[in-house]
């Protein structure tokens, strides 16, 4: 780890994150000792409301990831939580299609409370993180409700609906950012882009993840003037999604389903991409687009992974660094 | 039971209750075969917001009990719940003086959301009973918050700070009912007591838990004016509450600490009184406020006592029925 600090040049690093993959690399960056110089920018569009709760399961999940009490063997939720309460309100007649933790409710408990007192979502994320321990800085990609929809066959879903009770095998035709014109880069997204050395995109869905976040007003211009390098991570190795439905959404609406896909999505404002080495076949073209690729195994199944890839992109980041003029 | 139905003339029961005794003579009168015409008219004035959620103790108690799902332990909570989400908020760095367990936890999330939804309290507890299969109608004392303040040497304390986190140690100097001037008796508790042929009050904190529901505009004086008997079983038995503080509520408040100081707070509306068989001595001194007497035994410890106690006040009721002109 010192080995890494020492490697790394001063200045901080922000990473985008949704779920899983991007919570991994943030955990990565983390390990890797950067624990205390890390800004994990967070989409919100995944949010919704249930039983009267406010909902953000891409905060959630990066945060238990940093705090160390994720469940492994689904990457999100708590390890070793039961649903009591949400079997109970089953037994009340409610639909329980998406699993609730006990554990992980405290947390949606304590978010709503402090959100109808007024609290920013930003505030409230940051002093949950802190009672973890979490040292990082987790922040919302805005403070405004912004909501996913998913235009299908079926019609327009919300993304939950989508994603947890229909289980993601609806064609998806189009999707919608409702909100996104009214949301604003926060006071503390703009001081972490500010402080930043170098952008990380984390191994995240480039259209439902990394995509809110891009569009919130002005922060794709803001990545694309960016002073340092932006730098990647591919969310699709070998023709797959690592988890969810990344693949199959590219592929229904007309993008490749590789790293060079994602790389064109990002073409505007990336300056490097770290790909798989079963991808490194398509290296050569991805360069064609003026990105330098980086070519390593970006499987993360255990912390030690997790430091690695994170070592892996920031020696590209660093690399970059010094080709800078 | 079909005894009791056949002794019993036909029209329904209204009885009041507040926690735990209240519930138990609820469900007694539900078991001697009333289920189904038997209207629980229950205190609200405990009732208070906790992280975010409106939690109705004894709405609660009389519900789970009167479902059959109450904790026999304690006589409130669900039997065999636990507590992880409470765990998980004492972590987030949260007070965790006030129980509550994660199927509990399930009630007060779906009541929280349709009172935020613009339901009447009124409304959300006949919904959550039906679900939980309880045919007799739990009736909310009134729609409107109400808030029991406890004044004590240490000064004014909500009720769950006096009751709970300090464990009834303080000295009662007063009891006020917050907001009391704006509750009005409902729709259903005027029809509730329209249709009933008689009203028992159960063995609960006079002063606390039946005195708030007395204390809504006009309900006193429509017990007073009742078109049938108004019977009451003793919570106090050989000088002491069965449960809770009452015993030293009544004594630091100046009041007898027996059945005949109970009968005299309920004299004006009072046509009976079933008390202990340890306290018979205290009879005629009962029967000479106007209000006539019978002594059983009235502790209840299973259904059996339940279903006992309940037969024994409804036949008291009944012989002041035959009695009247």
């Amino acid at each position: 780890m010192a080995e890494t600090i020492s490697r790394w040049p001063a200045g901080r690093v922000v990473t985008l994150a949704g779920g899983v993959g991007g919570a991994k690399l943030a955990h990565g960056l983390a390990l890797a000792g950067l624990d205390d110089r890390l800004d994990v920018v967070v989409n919100t569009a995944d949010d919704f409301q249930l039983y009267g709760l406010h909902i953000s399961p891409d905060l959630d999940t990066v945060m238990y990831t940093l705090a160390g009490i994720a469940n492994p063997a689904t990457g999100w939720g708590i390890l070793g939580d039961t649903a009591a309460t949400l079997g109970m309100i089953g037994r009340y007649g409610r639909s329980t299609w998406f699993w609730l933790g006990d554990r992980d409710l405290a947390t949606h408990l304590l978010r709503t409370e402090r959100l109808r007192a007024g609290a920013r979502l930003t505030e409230v994320t940051a002093e949950l993180a802190a009672a973890l321990g979490v040292t990082a800085r987790i922040l919302p990609m805005c403070d405004e409700p912004v909501a996913t929809l998913i235009e299908t066959p079926a019609g327009r879903l919300e993304f939950q609906d989508y994603f947890v009770r229909r289980r993601q095998r609806d064609t998806v035709l189009a999707v919608r950012f409702e909100g996104i014109e009214q949301a604003r880069i926060t006071p503390e997204v703009e001081r972490a882009l500010a402080e930043a050395s170098v952008v990380v995109v984390g191994p995240s869905n480039p259209l439902v993840s990394i995509g809110p976040i891009l569009a919130v007003p002005g922060f794709r211009e803001r990545l694309r003037a960016f002073h340092g390098p932006v730098v990647a991570v591919s969310p699709i190795v070998a023709g797959q999604a690592l988890k969810g439905p990344a693949d199959r959404m590219l592929a229904s609406l007309g993008h490749e389903v590789s790293p060079l896909g994602v790389a064109r999505l990002y073409q505007d404002f990336l300056d490097g991409i770290l790909i798989d080495q079963l991808d490194a076949e398509l290296a050569p073209a991805i360069a064609e687009l003026g990105i330098v690729v980086k070519v390593a195994d970006t499987i993360m199944r255990t912390n030690d992974d997790r430091r690695r890839v994170a070592r892996a992109v920031l020696d590209l980041a660093r690399e970059l660094m010094g080709a800078a003029p």
